[in-house]
């Protein structure tokens, strides 16, 4: 593997120097992008994109060539897991993601097993070799998966829910079986963000989606729990070289101490923290990952900026943040206001390095 | 106007003894209720039963026939303060709250104005009346409003938002136009809450439901400045008798310590805060009204009773907690899962008053 020309995202994960504030973009290879949806097109299907290496590689490049972004991801999806476990994922037109099997029965859950993801995902793992051979050390690579509990959410609801009725009834009435789908989850996360090491991913993330909508009891009763054992059972390091660890719990501002006291490297903020109060709370235990309202991004080049600057002063000066949005850039984005925003932090940030 | 046979909520929001915890529930009169139902469809439609004291009075009493709450809420809509401006509020079929004419540009915004409470709100002002002659001092009546800001989401979208794209990009872009119309709607808030209280409300709540989706810059700013100005504009006492309000931001968990010191009596929390530790943090300022999860009522009644335990032994010994749900009762709940929750609140809680 070639050489690490820009390394200031790891470095910012490990809390170490770095002349600017490291910036990437949640959902950067995305619906936003004209040359993305031209590939989806070819692909015919969201599916047909993320499950083969070729499109893939094609999508988590194309937001580097537009714009100095210090990270890639890994283009794919957070339920390729319990894919894996065969639930059997689609894409309705227009709709989120469902799953033709959802897990609702006893007998169904108690067979849930952890896939072999060699052979399962090994269309995951190709995409990340891929990858990691065409970005030749420009920048490094993330890999990532959903956490245990949104995974279940998905797997026990069938598909996106506003209110999650089904699996908090579970949560509730039967948290046994429960907490039986989440052994196997985390299990099952593990082996996967191990194995994109072991192809070449630089830094992972779990995304916590859904862990927000829980009550603080049971956030860190069947959420945090597992994220916790995932971060123990992770690959700390490969060839001699650190990979860090992000946990994005969205909604978990309230928590941030609890997560920050996992053991993992970062910690991603939604855009309701004050990045500076959240940065004042962990006390340098962790990096920060964020924070700015995806929203923002509708505004005008000028206020983006502005916007920027009031993140980067609540940071403040020194290490140990990684810009980045609230959450994913929205799908209606015009892509010259996310180049406008990349523009920003890298001139604006050098001033708290120096 | 007869005395008041249980105050035990007016005394908790004072953070004065009461030989057990109160409990209400958000959207108590509402679609769970097959009674609700058939008055809306008498009523011919929602607005039709908003819109109609006599309507508005029985709906108001029937979960009061049906469980021992300790509080009655006029039954209303959060937007009949826009509505009244003109904006033209409607419901499509299945859909939330629509308007006609949303605020859109600058020519309109510049327009907008006080409405006559006294003439276009005689309605709602009205059922309060009624209602309370109705209670006959069974329980306290409380009135409501929107919050300045979640009526401005509304304004600007023309209904709800996945994301508020429009109406944040003009709190991004052109913050001096949504200052003005939130300016206006916290003078309409204040005209309106005084109004019920007139009317012969006893409390006050402001509902700001979409505060949350704020950064924390931008929730002080376009969200709780004026809210802070509502409670310094609220009547405070009525006939000698004080008449506490309550602010309610959901997901504004992590700045329970500003809310608290706007001088509001009372904070409402939805189900993600530890509601011990909300206590902790605004130190015996005001009361705390919550905040179990709305979904846990899908569970069974004996789960329904050990996480009423939960939020109780969390909240500890001694008077300011009000009990309810951190969010609206859903429309697919089992009514005698919630005549579960208000018994085990009303027998479980004694223990923590004696």
């Amino acid at each position: 593997m070639s050489k690490l020309k820009n390394d200031s995202f790891l470095r910012a994960l490990l809390r170490q120097p770095t002349p600017h504030t490291p910036v990437w973009i949640m959902r950067q290879a995305g619906r936003y992008l004209p040359e993305y949806n031209a590939t989806r097109k070819r692909a015919g299907s969201f599916l047909g994109l993320a499950k083969n290496p070729d499109y893939a590689t094609e999508v988590t490049l194309q937001p580097l060539t537009r714009f100095p972004l210090d990270a890639a991801i890994l283009f794919s999806d957070i339920l390729t897991v319990p894919d894996a476990m065969g639930l059997g994922l689609y894409f309705a037109e227009g709709e989120g993601p469902k799953f033709e099997r959802p897990l609702r029965d006893e007998a169904a859950i108690k067979k849930l097993a952890v896939p072999d993801i060699g052979s399962t995902l090994r269309y995951v793992t190709d995409a990340v070799t891929q990858i990691r051979r065409t970005l030749d050390g420009k920048v490094p690579l993330i890999g990532f998966s959903g956490s245990p509990y949104t995974l279940a959410c998905y797997m026990v609801e069938g598909g996106g829910s506003a209110d999650f009725r089904t699996v908090k009834t579970m949560l509730y009435d039967r948290p046994e079986l429960l907490h039986h789908i989440l052994d196997i989850n985390a299990q099952s996360v593990i082996a996967y963000l191990n194995a994109q090491i072991e192809a070449g991913a630089q830094a992972v993330m779990i995304f916590d989606t859904w862990g927000g909508s829980l009550s603080a009891a049971a956030y860190k009763e069947f959420s945090l729990a597992y994220l916790q054992r995932i971060i123990a059972g992770l690959t700390k390091e490969r060839d001699g070289v650190r990979v860090p660890n992000i946990v994005f719990t969205k909604g978990g501002g309230l928590w941030l101490e609890d997560i920050a006291a996992i053991g993992c490297d970062a910690v991603g903020l939604d855009w309701t923290c004050d990045i500076g109060q959240a940065r004042a709370r962990v006390g340098g235990q962790v990096a920060l990952q964020g924070n700015l309202d995806p929203v923002s991004l509708f505004a005008q080049p000028a206020t983006i900026r502005a916007q920027v600057a009031r993140v980067l002063a609540s940071y403040g000066h020194g290490t140990g943040h990684v810009f980045n949005l609230g959450h994913g850039v929205s799908q209606f984005t015009n892509p010259e206001h996310v180049g406008a925003l990349v523009e920003a932090v890298h001139d604006l940030s050098r001033a708290y390095h120096a």
